[in-house]
């Protein structure tokens, strides 16, 4: 069994066109019945303010199958610990033995989430972008935007957040690493007002987003919101939306934007306005046809996504003849 | 982190009476709503004829939790490769962070069955036993007896198998590890018959047992059904006990004994003799009174077990000074 730790993994994996690729393809494998996804297990451990998610997937012809375990411990802060950790594992699909496991303490999660999100908006934003915003100063709101680029080469980045020391650091290194304009927005308002394509990034447990913000045009990504209590967009949100897209129906019903949206009667789960990623990318359905259109992807992150990007970063790390343990 | 291998796991941890304590101790912990028990992930790879379960439970005020993958792929013997395999990892409660990857091939999960036998014998079998039996020549034959030994030392093991090479086996090899006689059965009757208590151990997916062999003072310990197409009780066995135990009804009404019993309309799951060994063990209820009694164990197999198994073996390895990987 090899093992690689998060430095390692880092060096070998990045974001890039090929990565992007590989995830709309698992789209288009679960869309084709080709994936195995069974529930996310989730152990939480209220003593210690922690959460656990298991989640995994097997895609059909694939050599191996990842089992992934995140974690949030939001004390960890007070013992100088980060709060999200996390480790991939990689199984072999014909044998079931374990092949390799990925200290990669989230990043592979990270990129993976990211990936997710420019294959959103690759098949839902207008086909020419100039300006985008983001709501959140994170990790994922680096990312994203990294992954966002490779789509959508933008001009402009709108940032809102809520600390400045956060956003100023944020602006400098986005600023450098993408070399594009990165600008401040004193409103999540203005920023969505300011932008063609909007991602969310936060743990937010109230809505932030309204409809009356939203014009012609725009993509929402929600990336944020993965469980029960979290939420970004207002319900009036989906009234005026063309497509509402997800990754996989069945978890976002549960877990997503759209729990909310469906239990304020705003919507039914039967409404035809909602499809899968994998619908879309597997070409069944259509994206964004018209410029005009209102375009929301709510995405949960699915094991479909961890088990590519696993298998990925193994094959990355096997060619470079990284040192078993 | 810590990692440790199969031989080493195997020199420190072995069926004893502390680890039978610590995972009765476990099923107390359950009963007294002292555990956070998700259900089992499990991932289905038909293509290749495996399947994978991923258990895990937290136990309240414990350091660690477990997550245990377990895989079952049954072509694998056309490779020269076992069938079983599986590791555990333990996290850290209050962190969430890795602490060990416990790489024991199934071994740990083969003690920790084999204590919940013993931790069933001993508040549902009679208190003095001299003849038991067993169905199955495989792993679980030899450790059910040997932490049954633990609870009710008796005198005599009456196998019953299918392959007269592995009976052959089994009988030199609990001869000499236990000191007792071994005795081969001709039929599964016979073994029922002879003995005080049976253990059946099979992957059977057809009843093995009935009602009519049944007598008064046996206990039944049904340890092999653990999935929605394996059964090795006929249904009528159920109507003959007068105590009828689970590891836990929500999982053995789904992957047990019981899932078929209450499927045929011969029992509901509401009936007053169904109760959990947890209840038990923490006196809430009672075990065996009777010696004319008949009593049966539906075991499934918990992720409490496994967390109370991994965090012994990782207490009792750093205690032996492995190297850290």
């Amino acid at each position: 069994m090899y093992l690689f730790e998060e430095k390692e993994i880092k060096k070998y994996v990045s974001i890039n066109q090929e990565i992007i690729q590989l995830i709309e393809e698992g789209f288009t494998k679960l869309a084709n019945n080709e994936v195995t996804l069974p529930p996310i297990m989730r152990i939480d451990i209220p003593e210690h303010n922690g959460e656990v998610d298991v989640k995994s997937a097997y895609i059909k012809g694939k050599d191996s199958f990842a089992i992934k375990i995140s974690s949030g411990f939001f004390d960890n802060h007070l013992l100088g610990l980060p709060s999200l950790g996390g480790l991939m594992m990689l199984f072999n699909s014909k044998t079931g033995l374990p092949e390799a496991l990925l200290l990669d303490n989230g990043y592979l999660t990270d990129v993976r989430t990211a990936a997710a999100g420019a294959v959103a908006a690759k098949h839902l934003a207008k086909a020419s972008v100039e300006r985008v915003g983001v709501i959140g100063t994170g990790v994922q709101a680096r990312v994203q935007m990294k992954a966002l680029y490779k789509v959508r080469p933008f001009k402009q980045i709108t940032v809102y957040g809520r600390m400045q020391e956060r956003i100023d650091k944020y602006m400098q290194e986005m600023e450098k690493s993408l070399g594009v304009k990165v600008v401040q927005a004193d409103s999540i308002e203005e920023a969505v007002k300011e932008s063609e394509i909007i991602v969310t990034t936060t743990p937010s447990a109230k809505p932030l987003i309204k409809g009356e913000w939203m014009h012609p045009g725009l993509h929402i990504t929600a990336m944020g919101s993965d469980a029960e209590h979290k939420r970004e967009l207002a319900s009036d949100c989906f009234q005026k939306a063309d497509i509402i897209c997800c990754d996989v129906k069945k978890q976002v019903f549960r877990l997503g934007e759209l729990q909310h949206v469906i239990r304020d009667g705003v919507m039914a789960k039967e409404d035809k306005r909602i499809i899968e990623l994998g619908e879309i990318t597997s070409k069944r359905k259509e994206g964004r046809t018209k410029d005009q259109q209102i375009t929301i992807c709510d995405l949960t992150g699915m094991g479909v996504q961890d088990t590519v990007c696993a298998a990925y970063a193994f094959d990355r790390l096997k060619k470079a003849e990284i040192t078993v343990r």
